[in-house]
């Protein structure tokens, strides 16, 4: 990896950001919970780098999630060409990668991914990008909470560039989405970017301040929902359509995502990145719920996404 | 689709072999259940043909299961083309499959898949083969059916050829494998043979009589070892175990089980493509049994498989 004075300094900077951003919500998440603390643990990669994974399991309201970071780097194989069609002869990368799955069906379950990659040729950068994104995916239908959300991001990112909530915001409904499921998305979106490479006008500091603001958004978006949501009791009716949905979410993170699929096909930390799957699933034939219920309501909305945020003053 | 006498005659004698298997082994599971009976849904592909699924659940012994027959034709698209390997412009395919989740931790969930498939180039037939299997998904390992199990399909294969077991048994174990969990195998294996085509010395008719054979094998290498552990009682430990483990048959029909996921990217039937699912599953972080208990026990068999039968026989 090169260690030039200047690209060293990003990486680090970079570096810094993730794990600071990493501490930072899991106090959040750990003072939102009041019983259950994250356990870490620490591995290293033989090819280079390693990782702090963080999971925490049976709280008060976390039943079970992880907020992992990652900083890994090595020499490009042909599997890496040949999937993320790059060339070059070595990569870094880093990032932080949470999803947290609530006991409470009227607490939403939640996912977030913040990330930055360079790869080298000859001791010199030839390419870099950023990626990072965050989605909601409830299991009842709050429209208020959805608004929230959504609104939070679309805070966020107006700071930097009106058009990127509403571009996001479409590539977040456009990715997770359960493609043999009549695409069905898994959830109500937020926003996600990927490849997005820093020019003149978008340097690297300008993709950093974006990923500090957004990175930390999460905490702004999705805490006061589960305050708000999480008092509220549930009959086994409503934890028994949570666990249908929890399928879902399976289905997505071990069919279509290609995070997942990559890194389990090429000898990634399988215990870090299968920390997403849902503590408890159910799978039955053909379950519908009925229409009209608030079931139906949630199927519906992740059926066809809705805009939650007047996005009328784009150009402004 | 050719419609030719001899083309048709023998694409029907297979269509009645399966949807036969279909109704005896409906019938058998039924039996030894006492309780739930299969409920049949019919279904029709746009494209060409159909299926008829037959699933069970909340049964006396079974919690969950299908055994499924199709029927499928068309045309050979592109997606066929580059993922099968194959050319032509039509197609046939008829198989049987079907995966049971019996409730009880003591009694183990097993696959069958029993298929014929047919490739045609102006209206003549360019290829054809055959494929099938049956393997064993036990919680707890007990030698006795595990052996019993084993010897029951090398009975089946050493009536045609003694070189077929010993090749079909590593077929299983290699196929079955969740290569993300350092090659554990999902279960205790069984056979798989694929791109089986005949030819002089091994016509259609021996193929059929020998799909026949493995076919109507599952009742006898099923059946007496439900009856015998189906009785014994289990604690929540055995289920929480048992939940864990179907978390990892989760993963390998998603992530590896090349059937599983080309139905689901080419607009198979979702819900009857995963009616293999099991109904309760629990995925929990870097979850390990203790050393010497029965758990650890069954995960050993799974990482190092073994031969279960004598073959010394091989060649006499």
């Amino acid at each position: 990896m090169p260690e030039g004075p200047t690209i060293k300094e990003f990486r680090e900077q970079w570096i810094e950001f993730i794990h600071e951003l990493q501490d930072k919500i899991c106090e959040a998440l750990e003072k939102v919970d009041g019983k259950a603390k994250f356990m870490e643990e620490k591995w290293e990669r033989a090819e280079g780098g390693g990782g702090k994974t963080r999971v925490i399991a049976n709280g008060n309201v976390f039943e079970k999630g992880g907020v992992n970071t990652s900083v890994v780097f090595g020499e490009v194989t042909d599997v890496m060409r040949k999937q993320l069609k790059i060339e070059g002869d070595e990569w870094f990368a880093c990032g932080l990668s949470l999803v947290i799955h609530p006991s409470n069906p009227f607490v939403p379950t939640v996912h977030c991914n913040y990330r930055y990659f360079e790869l080298y040729k000859n001791k010199e950068v030839v390419d870099r990008w950023f990626g990072g994104g965050t989605d909601l995916t409830p299991y009842y239908l709050f429209e208020e909470d959805a608004i929230h959300f959504h609104q939070t991001y679309k805070d966020a990112c107006d700071k930097f560039d009106k058009t990127f909530y509403p571009l996001f915001k479409t590539e977040c409904d456009d990715y997770f989405v359960n493609t043999h499921r009549n695409n069905e998305r898994r959830g109500i979106g937020g926003i996600f970017y990927d490849h997005q490479k820093p020019n003149k006008e978008r340097d690297l500091d300008f993709w950093m301040d974006f990923s500090n603001e957004c990175g930390y958004a999460f905490i702004d978006a999705y805490i006061p929902i589960v305050e708000k949501r999480n008092a509220a009791s549930f009959t086994k009716e409503n934890k028994h359509w949570q666990e249908i949905r929890r399928g879902r979410y399976v289905e997505f993170n071990l069919v279509h995502d290609r995070g997942t699929i990559f890194g389990l096909k090429t000898n990634g930390r399988t215990e870090s990145i299968l920390m997403s799957l849902p503590p408890t699933v159910r799978f039955e034939y053909n379950y519908q719920p009925e229409k009209g219920t608030e079931e139906d309501k949630l199927l519906q909305v992740c059926l066809e996404p809705r805009q939650w945020i007047e996005i009328s003053d784009l150009g402004n």
